[in-house]
């Protein structure tokens, strides 16, 4: 059975719009996976994402958190809306020290006007996983004009 | 009179440190100042900075308050110890549309080993400051090896 | 010249709200002020609102500090429009060792949807205040019936 | 095989240091279990919890939330140490309808200094559990004197 030309054109859109983030190509971060209300993105150690000691930056975890809610949001919300982050809170419960960050998101209640989504971050050593942030999110809903 | 030595000597650690952010050297961020438990950084717009509408990505604005309070703290931690986030919450109140972001980060209570400061960002679109973000932030002390 | 009736309703409405919120009429709290934007409420000691120490409890600090955010909403949305809190985060900075909270809320930013606030709780001992706490915190805007 | 002394120390501290919290007494709170970095903590509606619709009060859901995660921390903390909260954020995903609250709570990071919980509260209507707010917490440790 084929899949539905809606799922398609939410895939379409959700890379679409991926691709426009200038801040993630710079980084380039990577959409791993976007349906049904969860996410998963990748992001790669490099010179333009540290810190002070040479770790991931705790600004580019919490932007891969945000960016991780909102599109884990963008599954259920596409093709006719989107959302804008209204704010977010994130805790560090370890260093950014690896070579590899994933942020995967989920949706927690989807409502007509605001989404609450969570993200956990990892990050990877030696093919390891290890959670490094945990993010709550609060999304607002707009049209996709 | 002379400044005293460890003021300068901060003001050297406060440079370094900030020039050791790969991320924000990335983005061309600037340390506008940073004395006495307050810090004011600066971003110009650029293609490495924006979300899917062109505008400042919320993540770079969270990166930029995070940083803020950081240093804000630092003033008062330097030279002898720095701090690291362990978390902060962020609500964007207006789009991130304008030529240049500022942010104010300030030090709401210093204690020995939790430090908690604010920032306030502002989006600068021709010439006028519009407040688009506000952050409430925990810091961890640590030594300065 | 008289106040404008839509005030004097306001005030009344306020009242009669806050009248109604049983935790906070148990606990004899007072809506000391509310108006444009800013409201404040006081909480005197009393076996019902202690933690294991004998001080004010962190929950009740944040009750505290949640209503007096959603009231300063209330003084801008008020006869036609009320508020819910979507969220908030509130940071302990000092123990609530003291005879009287007061909670000071204020709005950061009014939208048609969502209202942005922020309290600061201080804790009142031989008449001296201490700040103890502060919150922000997102609302959302609900018609009165 | 009998449980270890320490165990019971433990769940006596606990259950003490419950005991003395006047504002879960006053709101006949009830610890149903805690051991194991998780804690289960029960609430019925009365008079003395409610907000201005006469549901469960924000405040009185984050008190719980809150509470619960402090004693989740606590189940490995104690008998040596305890834990205060230094900030905690919480999110509203539904009305608190009903005749009971349950906050569940877990650690997800346990440090020397600090540790991080997140805890889900329900409210249960007809015998049908619905979650109603999510919170996650930093709190930080100290010794019991």
């Amino acid at each position: 059975m084929p899949k539905p030309i809606s799922s398609e054109l939410v895939a379409t859109q959700l890379a679409a719009s991926f691709a426009r983030q200038g801040v993630l190509m710079a980084w380039q971060a990577r959409l791993a996976s976007a349906a049904d209300g969860a996410c998963e993105i990748v992001l790669p150690m490099s010179a333009v994402v540290t810190q002070q000691h040479g770790f991931f930056h705790g600004g580019v975890i919490g932007t891969l958190a945000d960016a991780a809610g909102g599109y884990a949001a963008n599954t259920l919300l596409m093709p006719s809306h989107e959302c804008l982050s209204a704010e977010y809170k994130i805790n560090f419960v370890a260093p950014g020290i690896g070579d590899t960050l994933i942020a995967r998101g989920k949706v927690l209640k989807a409502g007509k006007t605001l989404v609450v989504s969570s993200a956990e971050v990892f990050v990877v050593k030696d093919g390891v996983e290890k959670l490094c942030a945990i993010m709550q999110q609060t999304l607002f809903v707009i049209p996709i004009n």
